[in-house]
């Protein structure tokens, strides 16, 4: 073998144990809440944090660092679009975030998580906002360390969102953000009151053995593999792919209507985007989706794209029909269409429908540059908050369970996390653009059905790649041109007058 | 703190990380065996051959060897039974134990176990010994090469004892498997032919749904408690701990009869093994059980001296017939006893009872000395096995998938595993012979479905001392002798004489 593809091959072994050790980690946490019995918890506490301390020791080592200075000569004769060039450029990109970092704030910020994290679910149950304070200020604290680390150069939020958007901008989010204000606020005030659409048979807990049923037959038909995907039961739904060919979902059943049937293909969404990933990706650090917003764009093209399209429900109404007879019976696909797409201001960010969800994620982009700043007070973050949600969602908030503590990320360290939700609504919508006009059949297919040309067109222009390209480079090639509002806020207008009537909608 | 309390807790520092990792370990092989998406095998195989390296190097790091060797002079001035003493002393067994191998031959026995499987599985199937005798020669080849490196100065055979029973010798089982033999061979003769027992309605596949009943009621009775431990479906039953408040137990109910039930009260005993273990010991190397034939001690404990005993089917038969009304709604606790204590000379090791089972791993004893010292051709392996089969069962092999080539060990090189099943048989009786004397209430509180005495007994003397002793030591401490297969004699023919009169009996 020759000294240049030893060099590569030596951090190519190197990486590919790391991925090894993060799947393996992948696999604890997936355990702990979907398998573990309850006692196993301090157990696997230790496990977790053994396994950690390992790979922060490992992806932070000089050796990894000296692998790198090695390897980066070689891939420069590369194409620069080749896997192993992209996976050099990817490594010391990573390396160097995580070695910015000092282990002192990275144990601190750890440490304040695990200790907020059972504050957060207690304060939240019993809606004490001044229990939570102290731990908020203790993590927004270690933030603006970790900021002042990573790019004290840039707009502080930036820093934050590149975790989880590598290169966004806050600059950038900013006008998208004013746009999606300027159109949504108006149109869900005038839809949110209409009584056009009586959703009574969604407000109800449906039969958990029916809910099961006409989840199996969507997902069979999307793609769900019984040989590579697995799907369970857990409090809150999620996915995480073990590998490839190791994909697991989770979804919940004690929920209002088909929400558990939504969720669950919300998840197929982020499972089907990380087991389309080329397999000669699969051993390295490329294995993964581009971005939070990249897989959010994913999961909610299923969700609401295809599982609350009209033809979706051409398809399987008379199966909703066959297995809930009493609920749905006398309901054909245009009302079943209707109803789950019903506008419904409320408090809460995880039940919002399309219409609503973007006004949930710029409150709280708002509130966290704001609390960054210290622009904002953070005792004043409970009214700040219930302020915004009138005057964006038309609803009182009533407690601080509802409103401000609903969510955990900020009891995880994840702030700058919320707006990738809104990134993956306006990705999806500009994906589908591109989708309906290179594959004109899509509609009948759906109708029948039938997902595999969907698949293939993902799995081509979007999955294959898996993290080689950054988030606006995939953007780039996919969609010719940075993250564009309008053709969410098209979609959706066009979608709410076929429902509500054009003359509702302003 | 001191330097000495420091050295010390250097030590356990390494031991409880190695220790997690090896928890990691079976916490990817039961997800393997129980929930792991059939694609997910390859990538599952990478990790585990990460971690398995990384375990390897750490425990036969020059670092590790340095950490003892400071902790030891410490831990010489504690109380030697103390657990910091015991541990040091085990970790250092264990050390010298792996660095003895060196590590071209650890890495070829592990190439060719894992290529020795899969033919193995295939050569059963279709009963062509002829295809896995090579690797059986490989395998013999490279235990060879082990022996020499381990213990070229005692008999060879103790050496592979060894990795499984420490310390146990040849020479000490070969009088315990002779005068098992002089017994079990004729009492076999005596009343395998026998027809006084009719087990016509063990013979067949019972309803699932059932068979999960009756294992639900008596495992909640002994102390399956939900949340330390969880009861899943494999193809082969087994216990695995990820803790010891984090217990996985597995069985199977495509099988005949009640087997499913004896085997989920088998691997409970195994779970309840390291579930009582002492707190204290969890997060270090002691938390494991003593050895395999301790181990076995308390599953077969669980499974034949309570699971087929009278009080334990005057508690439940009344159970069985409620729940299987056509099978055993006839049958009074008498009878079930009978029935699921008859003696049948069969072929196939896993499906043996209490009187034949010794007898299967006599075979297997005898075979591997011969074949270990060249007396025994590899390739006359299948007669030997027929003929020996013949002589101690009275059985006529018809081909080698019932014969040599039933079970996996060999193809996984655990030579010299068989004995402990045995001794584990031999421990349950001596074990009984004391907790009758200590618990004279015992049957009584089994016939009303009460374990609790029972369970603080086995925690008390043997459960929660992990591995600090050796089995010797804890076989000293709990039964004040050697192994002695009296008790297991005397209690046997007890047993079948009242089942089939003490004319037959010899």
């Amino acid at each position: 073998m020759s000294a240049a593809a030893s060099a590569l091959d030596a951090l190519k072994r190197e990486l590919g144990e790391l991925k090894d050790f993060d799947r393996i980690a992948a696999l604890l946490a997936w355990d702990q809440q979907v398998m573990m019995p309850p006692d196993g918890a301090a157990g696997r506490a230790d496990q977790l944090s053994t396994l950690g301390r390992l790979i922060h020791e490992r992806s932070t080592s000089p050796e990894l660092g000296k692998l790198l200075d090695v390897a980066e000569p070689v891939a420069a004769k590369l194409d620069p679009d080749s896997d192993d060039a992209r996976l050099v450029k990817v490594a010391r990109r990573e390396f160097e975030r995580e070695v910015k970092v000092p282990q002192d704030l990275r144990a601190a910020i750890t440490r304040t998580c695990s200790e907020s994290y059972p504050v957060w679910v207690e304060a939240r149950q019993k809606s004490d906002f001044a229990a939570f304070l102290p731990y908020l200020e203790k993590t927004l604290e270690l933030k603006r360390r970790y900021i002042e680390c990573m790019a004290p150069e840039t707009e502080p939020y930036d820093a934050l969102l590149d975790e989880f958007e590598q290169g966004m901008t806050t600059a950038e989010i900013r006008p998208i953000f004013a746009r999606l204000k300027e159109v949504l606020i108006p149109l869900v005030r005038a839809v949110g009151s209409s009584d056009a659409v009586d959703d009574a048979p969604l407000r109800r807990q449906l039969p958990v053995a029916g809910l099961r049923e006409i989840e199996q037959r969507a997902l069979a038909a999307a793609g769900f593999d019984p040989d590579a995907f697995r799907l369970d039961t857990t409090v809150h739904p999620f996915e995480t792919a073990i590998g490839i060919s190791d994909i697991r979902l989770s979804t919940r059943y004690e929920v209002e209507g088909l929400e558990s049937l939504f969720s669950s293909v919300h998840e197929f969404g982020h499972g089907l985007y990380e087991h389309q990933i080329a397999p000669e990706l699969d051993s390295g650090l490329l294995a993964r989706g581009a971005s939070l917003g990249w897989h959010e764009s994913q999961s909610l093209l299923w969700e609401n794209l295809i599982g609350r399209s009209r033809p979706f429900w051409q398809r399987f109404a008379p199966d909703l029909s066959e297995i809930f007879p009493d609920q749905f019976g006398s309901l054909g696909s245009a009302e079943v269409y209707a109803l789950v797409n019903k506008v419904r201001p409320d408090f809460i960010r995880v039940e919002a429908d399309e219409a609503t969800y973007s006004l949930h994620v710029i409150v709280r982009f708002e509130l966290e540059q704001e609390m960054l700043s210290g622009e904002l007070a953070l005792s004043d973050l409970p009214s700040a908050w219930n302020q915004r949600m009138h005057d964006y969602l038309g609803v009182e908030v009533p407690e601080d369970r509802l409103g401000v503590l609903q969510d955990v990320h900020w009891s995880q360290g994840s702030l700058g996390y919320f707006p990738t939700y809104s990134l993956g609504h306006l990705r999806a919508s500009q994906l589908w653009q591109r989708i309906a006009s290179e594959l004109p059949e899509l509609p009948e297919e759906i109708a029948r059905g039938e997902f595999e040309a969907l698949r293939e067109w993902l799995r081509e222009n979007v999955h294959r790649h898996g993290m080689k390209f950054t988030p606006a480079e995939l953007q780039e090639r996919v969609l010719g041109g940075p993250i564009d509002p309008e053709p969410f806020i098209s979609r959706l207008r066009e979608k709410l007058a076929g429902i509500y009537g054009q003359a509702l909608i302003p």
